[in-house]
């Protein structure tokens, strides 16, 4: 629950609990097309995980998903700073694709603008080569769409939203929805490079309105500017599932800390809790956003990574290789907790004497 | 060259000019990333054609495209009636990925939104769920994102964008870009349903703002009312292409007349010219879009699809089989030109006295 005189997602605007709701509504809605396809085409992956994936042939699925930057967009135009929302909106599906699997292999944009500006477009351009470089992916196409009556900013004629659907591949025996992930299976974290793109209304709202600091000012804390440190890309951790697969680590799941923070770990399609009692210390920029903005730590760990962008869970006898292998990888792994058998489909957070389930954290009966 | 009194698409507020020249932009700074893929991934057809085809194995090849339904959005939330928008995000999607010869399986949608409205949000559901229906594709998932600094409508709150990206699959020879289209080839054009998903920006100006009518008032020459014109669903041609698929009629080419009308010919890999002397009569609405805004019969051809939805392009000694099959798939299709060995790139209208090259249609020389 969020402090009554601090700041909390809903009273910015942005209604989550509606949002999922209304998704999930869409998502039954839509579930009665997965008859339509007469051959390939029908899903294997439960609703609401992070990909779908679709059965190709007999050794080969497919996986699509598809994501927006939202509106750390904002920060960009506030910025006048362009060229690093690409990595932002490839990061945010390329993420999500290797969760359940799948070695994604290219993506299409979509862009909708206010009125067009070429050295922006060339600018996000940048920053999707950038993004598909690290992720190894082609972007073969896209869309641009002029809307001046549908898509606004804050300034007049500078709105801009950008949407990725990337795909990817995968042998059909890769499908992974965390299905084998049992009690006693450790939660390894990868470091997230900041807010990443999630809780962007929330943190504008603390840093920049509440705690009126200026994007373009140093802040000591911080050791760069704060509009530099909300523009920093999302990290993409697609090299790292790939040296998993390549490995003979026997991967549980892997869970890409989006909007839902770390509750993102109850999205596992089996029976287990999560006890993630050995969690870093968030970075700067965290501690800033909740101290600016008076944000409940409940409503901290609800809306933002606090500093884990990926997860990585395997049995405990393959904890040391997956480290090795991740390190070599290029990414240092910590031991964050481990997979329970109660309550299920619950998060506890020990060290903030949290508990969380379903879209919410709050203070633990035995904190 | 459009009127000097009448209504062109740029003193709307979109410039298509300036809309090409950005994306075309974008689309060469993207170009870099065809070498990012290590094997699956890298292009297969020319950018700027309807879809991207990509390699997977040997025999399968994977198609992607991704398009939104525009400001035709506006007058459903104009209409309130958002029941039928999911077919047109549908349409514009698979029918540009049977262009390049694949069937398509699957798609996922974004909806962005100003504010959730659950109401709403199902109202697009039905209408996925029906173009998904007439496509035989699944919607496995999609993205629902509440961006109320970023997206907007007409009136407070009302804001929605919807996008889609289609998948499909076609083995690895049926890649189509045209390139085997021969001067004497015929086109067959299919009827479209109406405006379909462009040029929404024109017509709402012509028959809203200029010809002053009243969505919702019963017009005698379109025999229903202005909105029910505006909101017919775009024509889906999934079924007939899969019909020539499965005949052994060889398909030249498969053009889907978006954007740009039938300048859309010109996007044929092949080095020919377009003439199109018996296109048939264009149906009311786009009369009324003519005569009320006053737009110059160059600018209509250039904007809308003037009663052509669809084109194939057949061999002359394949028109009646092509035509019979197309028939018994349920669509009457007729000769509305051919194919010329000079100009190259460019469409002869005869009947109207236009010629078209790149993106506009001016009076022919000769005409």
């Amino acid at each position: 629950m969020s402090g009554m005189s601090g700041s909390s997602y809903t009273e910015t605007g942005v209604d989550t609990d509606l949002a999922a709701s209304a998704a999930a509504s869409l998502g039954s809605i839509l579930a009665a097309t997965a008859s339509f396809p007469d051959d390939a085409g029908q899903p294997m992956v439960e609703n609401g995980y992070y990909a779908s994936a679709l059965r190709l042939t007999d050794e080969l699925a497919l996986a699509v998903c598809t994501d927006g930057v939202g509106s750390k967009l904002l920060v960009a135009e506030a910025m006048g700073k362009y060229d690093t929302v690409g990595i932002d909106c490839i990061a945010m599906n390329v993420n999500d694709l290797i969760c359940i699997g799948a070695k994604p292999i290219t993506m299409v944009d979509y862009v909708g603008v206010e009125h067009l500006d070429a050295e922006v477009m060339a600018a996000v351009g940048r920053g999707l080569v950038e993004g598909a470089r690290q992720s190894s992916i082609s972007i073969p196409g896209g869309e641009t769409a002029q809307l001046p009556e549908m898509i606004r900013g804050h300034q007049p004629g500078k709105g801009l939203d950008l949407v990725g659907t990337a795909v990817g591949v995968l042998p059909v025996d890769r499908v992974n929805c965390g299905k084998d992930v049992a009690p006693g299976d450790v939660v390894l974290g990868l470091a997230s490079s900041g807010l990443h793109s999630n809780g962007y209304t929330l943190a504008r709202h603390a840093l920049l309105e509440k705690g009126g600091l200026d994007l373009a000012a140093h802040h000591e804390t911080l050791g760069r500017t704060v509009g530099e440190e909300m523009l920093e890309p999302t990290r993409i951790y697609v090299k790292e599932a790939m040296a998993l697969w390549e490995s003979d680590v026997p991967v549980k799941a892997m869970l890409h800390i989006t909007g839902d923070g770390l509750l993102n770990l109850t999205r596992v399609k089996s029976k287990v809790g999560w006890c993630l009692d050995t969690l870093p210390e968030p970075p700067a920029v965290f501690r800033l956003v909740q101290e600016l903005g008076a944000v409940d730590i409940a409503e901290m760990y609800r809306v933002f990574n606090m500093g884990i962008g990926f997860c990585v869970v395997v049995a405990p006898q393959h904890v040391e290789a997956a480290q090795t292998v991740l390190q070599t990888a290029g990414s240092e792994s910590t031991v964050i907790g481990r997979a329970v058998a109660e309550p299920p489909e619950t998060v506890q957070l020990p060290q903030h004497g949290l508990t969380g389930t379903g879209t919410a954290f709050q203070a633990s009966s035995s904190g």
